[in-house]
């Protein structure tokens, strides 16, 4: 195959053409070459690119212009220019806390994980066969969280702190059946975590009452479901809360703990003291700050409370060989199953980072840990020897892990702040009285000084202490906790955690795990409505910058003016996109970009004195998330039909539009539609729904087919949300991190997302994040991508992107039956094969097929979604012309076995579709005794000999995993006998 | 297993102790823990690690004190130390040229071939069966060498482009049979080669006489084997050479030819014209310039002459299965079977680099060359128009690819360049008159406007001229070149070439090759002699920095800082470590250090006027590349024997010593020797040779063994060499980069090499290599090592070396014959098992069990070396007790495997080992017929079930290979088709 770029000779290029730079992008994002590109318009019958995509897109809602974002940078100019904004952000010494703290990347992490693409292209573990590695270090996670906060029961990551804290409390809502609507939580919880749970719980009419701790056990519980505190608290305190969790439990309420995973190296567990659920933030095992994300929360439960804990959990079961097997645990309590009963809508989270939390856990192990979390300590003891020697300040409490609480006697918290900004260091002033000063890994003993010595400086005593002196200040028994408080087990004793001894150890087992799962550097993952597309190189590169990961989301923000450029850029990128006017970066998933849009809907009604239009119309194909979003904004969902065509009925939506008419709050729709197809009629359905008073949010899931064709603003609606992990190239890292910002129509803008420290918005509380703009730290990927791309780029992308689709459909439908189609006979950018027929016939099941598919070195697509019965393709528009028809070949062929099937020359319950996938523990074994050969399980087309990906155990046992949970490590024998 | 770091508290630890860093690196670095440790002393028999030591390394030489080098910074100090020192650096936009230029590094190659242990971590491909990765990648670079020059046969690359010209001109002698002296070389040769072929030429005694090229048909071609231009030459001029060749010819002498592999992508191939040997460097094609290196010279030449060519070739064979597969062809050319008979000491070359380049060009593609080399030529040409506008510039020739050569009518070359450096410009000054301007693919129209303005200013002419005024300057026919310069073919026109397109098919490339071979990141390399260690991330992070990448090796060194003081630093460093009180960084390998070495002790007997002392006596059991490199200064190579014991036969040395006692130049001694002995008799040898006048040479391999406990100056050595790529950390890149920078005594230190364009030291004419500094770039790695470790920290590796391999052998002496011992029964860092009796007696050989351990997911050890039919083990420090274990377990199964073969249950020569290695395709194959099952085969030991590296062909056919080289791509059919 030749190159996109045609041949050029010096002699037939005009100059200006010729002096482009040579590292141009937009040829290495997409796949098929301009000869690929002729030759798929061919086999789809068009003439030319452009009347192919006429054929596809309806034209009334085609945009009329360009797209006006341009000239396109070349790889080294985009990075250049991103480094020049980088420089615009200022690094201090953070001792801000809160939730966010320094912390050592141990490079062997950052370089074979973080920036590696066999950890960070992966999807979700759906395919567990082909996914063992990260599921491996998932449950490390889980067993490190379960361990450290003394519990039974832990998931794979929520996407924040603060949501954490909002599905802890609607955790505990849904355990009392929503009969109990009142929660109690301290009043020195962090902020952010306080913000985003009244956002939580306006939705839900929770009754959110914030209280001192020391009051809880004074309110009358009767109508409580749950109440809350920080250990440490918000301000470094440490207390003992056993009482308090007795006295919640006599009453059947739930105590919930927001925590500090290093402080639990050295304190109690909170299990050990009768909490119910525990949570918090795992940025600071490894995880940069990055302005405030990604990072992944965790949350731990009791063995009883399970089937209540949102989010995914990695549980261990067994495959059809019986062999330990690890798997997503419990999926039937996900939001796709439960729609409107769903109290959390998290699909994404944020696997990558748990990942890299999980590997600074291995790489420390327990001694190491305690001995970072003693030290740091230790520091802050340092320092609050220090200041409390300084006349004006005193220390307030004694019980303090990292974090040292200052009392001013005058109010010159201001100026205190002040002098320490101008020494390089940030504080958190709490009020013109106090201030905190926190202390991390990242911490010496010289830092304990300048803090001391800022102090003393401002507060005008000329006295400066050195190391010596402050050392001497501190005896042993400062050093030790009261036996209430200390940590007796270690914090991590199963024998993975120590099993990591030297570096060698750690990059081995890095790739061993690695190896075990299919990434897009191995090959295609067609899985609908994913969009698991190139994540280039130069896009990932610069979030690993320490300008962008070293900043606190909380400091000043004339030291974020680097962010606030790609903020601004990115925003206005967006804006053209969408046609929208308003864009909020707050919400860091899909999920939470509906909730954040359904929310700002919600609002506008209340303001508007209308808090009745409460219905929102959702069709039945949309996805999970949809409902779930919308019921935790307190609306109630109406299901609309869809006709045979996949399409929304339009009938039945003006029937339940009019029906509602007085109470209509939205309709949420999906663009194309889940069923891969451009609808005619979308714009008719828009006009419907704000006939009638209600709002139209749009999922921009399937925005890949969209970008530079037509817009959610032009066709009418007034919120969509983005997946930045989707169309905009942030890679899926095994299950998160994501972005789901949204844009808004101009009226909606006064009700979009604002935050409680950093100010975003004009309404107060609604927060849905931590952090004021989300995961800000990969937002340069998607501002790279688009930047690299331009207009013209993009626009380019998105006809590949449906082209792709539509040759895979073409070659694909006499082997298989389509389902759903446009007006001309074509699909959007994925499509579905219905593998229904092959079920009646030969119980024969999609999910053999997908199965099936791993043996021939592909990742399935997405199954049974968002019809049963069916698999979904997605191609994107990064896949090569050569993969597309790899993967067209394996799906005929696997035709073929299933003719044999049909043609009754092989049974029907043991045949290479049935026990596939066939993992080479399998294959090699002496013992083959299957009516098929080993080449023909393993090598069923010829490119695979040379070239193939191993499934590295059979398929999975659901059933078993789910009767008998386990979700943190078994024993090492385990491993071995297994 | 527990960690090196054993438990602390706070109330246990002093609180100095728990204030130290978190990010301590030595028990990143060890392998073993503390508690792997006892158990190990255990197993040897010795109460303590220095009792242990004191039974392994004579008292006679060991250090009386402890090395002051600390104390050791942690992993983050590391980094935040080099940083500062890279900062130190001033990156000027480089118009030098001369050899080096600035490149785009495609960040997808950048971070997934450069920065990846996969490709870093490999050794050079010995073993082709779990090589066939980097072996299709170096045949590519092989093959895009070959295509671009147009010649027939190519080496996986050289060091330097200074030494490929060494190398050139004694292949050109050897040729000749040593019997015509004369070599031509032209004086527009770039200097720093004209330089290092002056030090090669004075070793050989060849005439070496730099000529202007036009005179050469002028001279008496009798004594003449070859003459050499360059093209384009080191001003920047092409020309027409073949009248000149064909000259060359008819009398029979060699037309050499130094060349730029983008210029060929427009200019016509030498070998279409008549060069017999075309060299070069590949550093623009992706690799940064690193302050001069490393960077992969290429060589090229015809059929007809492959057995003369230098370095490692990469030949296309079959395995026993017939199956396409690739190897090193012809390494019965290498100098260590040559020995004193050769003209080439090559051995570790630039793998990684020439990985890079090959990356590069499947990256950009003919197309994509094609068009980087006619818009640097393009911008190259502006700004030639826009210069020749200047009232006293005018430009020199008209025939240039990407360099303009100026002369200016007033003498204000320094003023211009002053004016150039102001602006952030670095200019090369050829003489008062003169300058060049190089240009290149980073370079813009604007960087031509901007070098047109900087002169315009210089000279005092008011007129700035603009990027459009410049333009208008260009015809189309100025961007042509003449019939006899344009090249007329395709660049790049094997398939292979065209088959990548975007960057999701470049990055499954990589891994696809990556996953074949076996590296650090997999399992142990115990290959005995190379100290395959830990190379630790954080001590290859700062290495592509572009404070140290984009920094060209003649800027002027006022904008090195950073480096002087690196350079400075490290410095101090190895002179601690060896005893010796000078350092040259100069050698890029180390065998180039033994050359360096060998000269500095040869020119110091020719100061004091001994010219005659040109005996090296040195021990059979030497390194080939010793007495090759002995022999290229002019030494005549006296063996020594050894004794049964493997150490050096003393009566056997004072007996040649005597009897050469007039003519004593020097003693060559690998320490501990290369049988993994500590001699005890070092000292006695050392004065013996000193005693007749000699002076002594200590190869450096195994330093491993010294660092902390004995040291080469202290023995009473002179000279030695380091090898930076083994006992300090620099990665080995699958067959280098490396480094061997040498140390030697005050006296030796005049003689010490330096460079003709910067002065580093005080001999003229005694370059080795092409930059200053040899490879500077990869410097901070042996830096970081030796400062993270610290005097303590790198004395405890020694140790553990030690102690490893002494555990490995007694843990493995009842099931083999241990070679060699020194005198308590103890190895030193290494040891050899005897495998001949199992060949006397079974015709089982050393080769049968290095390939079983293959499958065992092993690299082989050391294979015939230094004693044929035996296997040499190198466990270094890095490896972790259970990876010994690992290796001792399935040494001790092969002997069971042996055993079978010994009782007479399977046969000689149809069983398990003869067979190894087993690829997948033996093993799934349905046409299993073998007297042991599939599962004997492929998991001998349980482990190997859950974690297996797969060999992909079967046992290589060397015969076959070198019978038929074939040292490019096949056509693509036989990739499928095997
Ligand atoms: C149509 C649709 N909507 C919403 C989502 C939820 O997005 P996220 O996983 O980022 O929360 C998805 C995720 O796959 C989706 O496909
Ligand atoms: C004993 C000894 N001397 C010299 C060398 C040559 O070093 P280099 O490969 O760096 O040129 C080696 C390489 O393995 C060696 O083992
Ligand atoms: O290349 C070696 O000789 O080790």
């Amino acid at each position: 195959t030749s190159r996109a770029l045609s041949a050029t000779t010096a002699l037939r290029t005009s100059l200006p053409d010729l002096l482009k730079p040579s590292d141009t992008f937009v040829r290495r994002h997409i796949g098929p070459t301009e000869k690929d590109v002729a030759e798929m318009l061919k086999v789809v019958g068009s003439s030319s690119l452009d009347e192919f995509i006429d054929s596809v897109v309806p034209k009334g809602i085609r945009l009329q212009k360009k797209l006006t974002i341009g000239p396109a940078l070349s790889e080294s100019e985009m990075l250049a220019h991103l480094k020049e904004m980088a420089g615009k952000n200022k690094i201090l010494r953070s001792h801000i806390g809160m939730g966010f703290y320094n912390t050592i990347v141990p490079p062997v992490i950052l370089r074979n994980v973080l920036e590696s693409p066999a950890w960070y292209t992966p999807y979700t573990p759906y395919q567990a066969e082909v996914s063992q590695g990260r599921l491996q270090s998932l449950l490390n996670f889980q067993t490190g969280v379960i361990e450290l906060t003394g519990m039974e029961v832990a998931n794979g990551s929520l996407l924040d702190e603060a949501t954490a804290g909002g599905e802890a409390m609607t955790m505990c809502y849904s355990f009392a059946n929503r009969k109990k609507s009142t929660f109690l939580v301290s009043d020195t919880c962090h902020p952010q975590t306080l913000s985003v749970m009244k956002t939580r719980a306006s939705g839900f009419n929770i009754n959110l009452k914030v209280v001192k701790a020391s009051e809880i056990t004074k309110q009358d519980l009767s109508d409580v479901c749950g109440a809350m505190i920080q250990y440490p608290d918000t301000h470094g305190h440490l207390g003992s809360y056993k009482e308090l969790a007795d006295h919640l439990h006599k009453s059947g309420s739930l105590c919930v703990v927001a925590t500090d995973l290093l402080a639990l190296c050295v304190a109690q567990p909170p299990g050990a003291w009768g909490a119910d659920i525990v949570f918090g933030s795992a940025q600071r095992f490894g995880v940069p700050m990055g302005y405030g994300g990604p990072n992944a929360a965790f949350f731990a439960t009791h063995q009883q409370y399970k089937r209540s804990m949102p989010g995914r959990i990695i549980g261990v079961s067994k495959d059809s060989n019986g062999k330990l097997a690890l798997r997503m645990a419990l999926q039937t309590r996900e939001q796709h199953i439960r729609r409107e009963k769903a109290t959390s809508n998290i699909c994404t989270a944020q696997a990558l980072l748990a990942n890299t939390a999980a590997f600074y856990m291995l790489h420390h192990g327990p001694d190491g840990l305690k001995r970072i979390a003693e030290r740091t300590h230790a520091i802050a003891v340092l320092a609050a020897k220090g200041l409390g020697q300084i006349e004006g300040v005193s220390i307030v409490g004694n019980l303090f892990f990292d974090t040292v609480h200052v009392k001013l006697s005058s109010p010159v918290a201001t100026k205190v702040l002040n002098t320490a900004v101008s020494k390089g260091i940030n504080l958190r002033q709490v009020n013109e009285h106090e201030i905190t000063i926190a202390f991390d890994e990242t911490s010496t003993p010289e830092h304990a000084v300048d803090v001391v010595n800022l102090f003393g400086e401002s507060l005008s005593s000329q006295k400066r202490v050195n190391i010596d002196q402050l050392t001497a200040l501190v005896s042993q028994a400062d050093l030790a906790f009261p036996q209430d408080i200390a940590r007796t087990t270690p914090p991590l004793s199963h024998p993975i955690f120590s099993s990591i001894g030297c570096e060698t150890d750690l990059l081995r087992y890095i790739y061993e795990l690695q190896n075990k799962d299919l990434g897009l550097q191995t090959a295609m993952i067609p899985l609908g409505s994913c969009t698991m597309k190139l994540n280039a190189t130069t896009e990932m590169i610069p979030i690993t910058w320490p300008e962008f990961g070293q900043l606190h989301p909380f400091a000043p923000l004339d030291q974020a003016q680097g962010y606030a450029e790609l903020f601004k850029n990115l925003e206005a990128q967006l804006r053209e996109i969408t046609g929208f006017e308003h864009v909020s970066l707050q919400p860091n998933s899909g999920a939470q970009g509906e909730y954040a849009g359904l929310m700002t809907i919600r609002n506008y009604h209340i303001a508007n004195k209308q808090p009745n239009r409460t219905v929102c119309l959702i069709p039945h194909s949309a996805h999970g998330t949809n409902p779930a979003s919308a019921v935790m904004c307190g609306f109630v969902v109406e299901p609309v039909e869809c006709d045979e065509h996949g399409n929304i009925d339009t009938a039945d939506l003006a029937r339940k539009a009019e029906k509602h008419a007085a109470n209509l709050g939205a309709l949420m729709i999906t663009y194309p539609s889940t069923h891969g197809v451009f609808e005619e009629t979308v714009k008719e359905l828009i006009q419907i729904v704000h006939s009638h008073g209600g709002l139209v949010y749009m999922d921009g899931a399937n925005m890949n087919a969209q970008v530079g064709l037509c817009s959610p603003g032009n066709m009418g609606a007034d919120v969509c949300h983005l997946n930045l992990h989707k169309t905009f190239c942030i890679p899926h890292g095994g299950g998160g991190p994501g972005m789901g910002p949204i844009c808004v129509v101009p009226r909606l803008a006064p009700f979009l997302p604002s935050h409680p420290v950093i100010p975003v918005g004009d309404l107060t509380e609604s927060a849905v994040s931590a952090a004021p703009w989300g995961s800000a730290s990969i937002l340069p990927i998607p501002y790279a991508y688009i930047t690299m791309m331009g207009g013209e780029g993009l626009t380019y992308a998105t006809k590949i992107a449906i082209l792709n689709a539509n040759y895979m459909a073409t070659r694909l439908k006499s082997s298989y039956q389509v389902l759903y189609a446009g007006a001309n006979g074509r699909v959007a950018h994925e499509f579905i094969l219905d593998m229904r027929p092959f079920k009646a016939a030969l119980q024969i099941t999609e999910s053999d097929v997908a199965k099936r598919l791993l043996d021939y070195s592909f990742h399935a697509p997405t199954m049974s979604w968002p019809v049963g019965g069916t698999l979904m393709f997605e191609p994107t528009e990064s896949e090569p012309k050569s993969e597309l028809d790899r993967l067209c070949d394996a799906l005929i062929a696997i035709r073929a076995e299933i003719k044999q099937v049909e043609d009754g020359l092989i049974g029907r319950s043991n045949n290479v579709l049935k026990h596939a996938p066939h993992p080479l523990s399998v294959i090699v074994s002496d013992n083959w005794r299957r009516p098929y050969t080993r080449e023909q399980a393993a090598f069923p087309v010829e490119s695979l000999r040379t070239k193939k990906f191993w499934p590295t155990v059979s398929r999975l046992d659901d059933v078993y995993g789910d009767r008998n949970l386990v979700c943190s490590c078994p024993p090492m024998e385990a491993y071995k006998s297994s």
